[in-house]
């Protein structure tokens, strides 16, 4: 087969690649249905965050079982399956808790963007879709969930939406998109969502924002605190991962609220005494997805949330560089790539 | 009057001062039953946070009310009264949520290590004691709920303490052990503190610490992973302040666990990436005490509790200077000052 890799800033190539194989009795392998190209991956394409070497890209993904270990109970051959970009056995001490993207044998995983993946800890990461293989039209969606919806809806979560609350979504990605639905879903009263671009805009008010402010950093905090007769947010969702981005979220967040951070942080630094007098609650880290999953699935089949339509490029595998550079440029909000 | 003023670093004088006024309608009159020293007062007292010319002390006072503003409604001359070291007129937008500490026209309060003390916003700072004048041998307890007690209290709060979970303590100076009592009373399972000292260890014990680790930090974090299967405590009490202390408590919390820090962060830098993979949930600041007043008054009053087992040393006022250096020296937990 052929897969992605990343060879340096810029450098991405669809290249011959060996067929994944069983090396575990506890792995699956997926024919893949779909999959796409992440905001993180953007990252290391940019050149912001190191490589060593030739890297395979990609951790989203969706599809059929090919094969399954010998270990593995639970998934089997022809199921449609979707899982979590964080591996997970579910039976670890962490797991039980929900927090299965800190399970002790996780593993983040790579080679998604090509036709064949090896999964890890299959029984403990992939979930199937009750009643068979879906129809395609739900495939977009189904693959959100494995991490741009999953991600979300953890910082819907980790930001303790609650009906009625106010909230405020940093970023306007995949990511901060999906937050926004996520908060609706969660019965927020208010979305404010924060961004400069007009289709991320849209699709925003679409998924339930209530507000859009095009302001950031301090002006953007004032603008928040304007809007919230000075109090500032219950609940804000911080979907990007920079200094600037952070530094928005908490300074918008009321004292006693709730800031979650979803994106991996990049040279961000908290002057810790700076964040004790802003009283704020804090959570974050890599998305519980596995935990999500299966109600985020109920949610699609039923067809209550559509969240495949933060893809507004869809190509094939082939052309995955285009994929990279269109989200590069943010001409594209997100790239799904089809085998 | 005379009361207590900073120089400079270990410059403590009691000394001639103005006999406190009603300046505002919101304010009253208090002549302490007792005040104390706090761990926080050491920072500038070792010359470790600058002071701006010489700074009257004390922010920990219980005592009768002398006089009231002409706009003060609830508190009436006569009354026995514990107030927050921070003030508050509890209608502010944030008050009702239980963030009085950062209510808008909060002030830090300062010169009540003196017999005579102003307190702003009395109405929304002071709480009465039910039943009249208590005691004389409640007014220590009293008196540590006016910061130590209530630090501790939030300290367990936020970290989230259920019955049955597994509870660390980081610090042993008042509020440590006080967190300590507080998670007792939260029904912790398991409650780990952290002391080299035997004095505090025998008291943390007393107030139900299950396990004591002499241990700090990577060697103290080793230890607590020991005590829990690998897997970190439930709940972590922050109690100090320092960069040390600070990693010490997040690398002692499970992914998904509760970490809370109570004390001013001095020098303290968190790197958000790192704190992203913890997992953990995170909240401090000013602690809420005159959200939880009335509870811990009346767990006083009725005797299920005693913290004033903090103060093993009482002094005359006029001996404060005395009471710095043994807390300075360790020579003495937290010393009770009486007029």
């Amino acid at each position: 087969m052929k897969g992605t890799v990343l060879y340096g800033p810029g450098d991405i190539r669809f290249e011959d690649r060996e067929d994944p194989k069983i090396a575990a009795p506890t792995d699956a392998i997926l024919r893949l249905s779909a999959t796409c190209v992440c905001g993180s991956d953007l990252w290391p394409y940019r050149g912001l965050q190191p490589i060593d070497g030739p890297t395979p890209m990609g951790h989203e993904y969706c599809g059929i079982v090919e094969e399954v270990g010998s270990a593995v109970k639970f998934i089997k051959p022809g199921q449609f399956v979707v899982g979590s970009f964080a591996t997970s056995d579910n039976t670890c001490p962490h797991c039980p808790y929900g927090y299965q993207s800190s399970c002790m044998h996780r593993e983040f995983m790579l080679r998604a963007q090509a036709p064949f993946l090896r999964v890890p800890q299959a029984d403990g990461t992939l979930v199937a879709t009750p009643g068979g293989v879906p129809s395609p039209d739900l495939v977009p969606s189904l693959l959100a969930a494995s991490d741009v919806l999953g991600t979300g809806w953890f910082a819907a979560d980790a930001a303790n939406v609650k009906p009625g609350g106010t909230v405020v979504v940093v970023g306007d990605g995949a990511v901060g998109l999906l937050g926004v639905l996520s908060a609706k879903q969660m019965g927020a009263g208010r979305i404010i969502a924060m961004s400069r671009h007009e289709a991320r805009q849209k699709l925003a008010r679409e998924f339930g924002a209530t507000d859009i402010v095009t302001e950031r950093g301090d002006a953007g905090i004032a603008r928040i605190k304007d809007l919230t007769k000075g109090i500032g947010a219950d609940s804000v969702l911080e979907c990007v991962g920079t200094q600037e981005s952070m530094m928005q979220a908490i300074h918008s967040t009321r004292p006693g609220g709730y800031m979650s951070y979803v994106g991996v942080p990049h040279g961000v630094e908290l002057d810790a005494q700076q964040l004790f007098f802003t009283h704020i609650h804090l959570h974050g880290g890599p998305a519980r997805v596995r935990r999500f999953l299966p109600k985020l699935i109920d949610l699609i089949l039923k067809g209550t949330i559509t969240p495949g339509k933060v893809f507004d490029l869809t190509l094939l595998l082939a052309q995955v560089a285009e994929g990279y550079r269109a989200m590069d440029e943010r001409r594209a909000i997100k790239a799904l790539l089809k085998p």
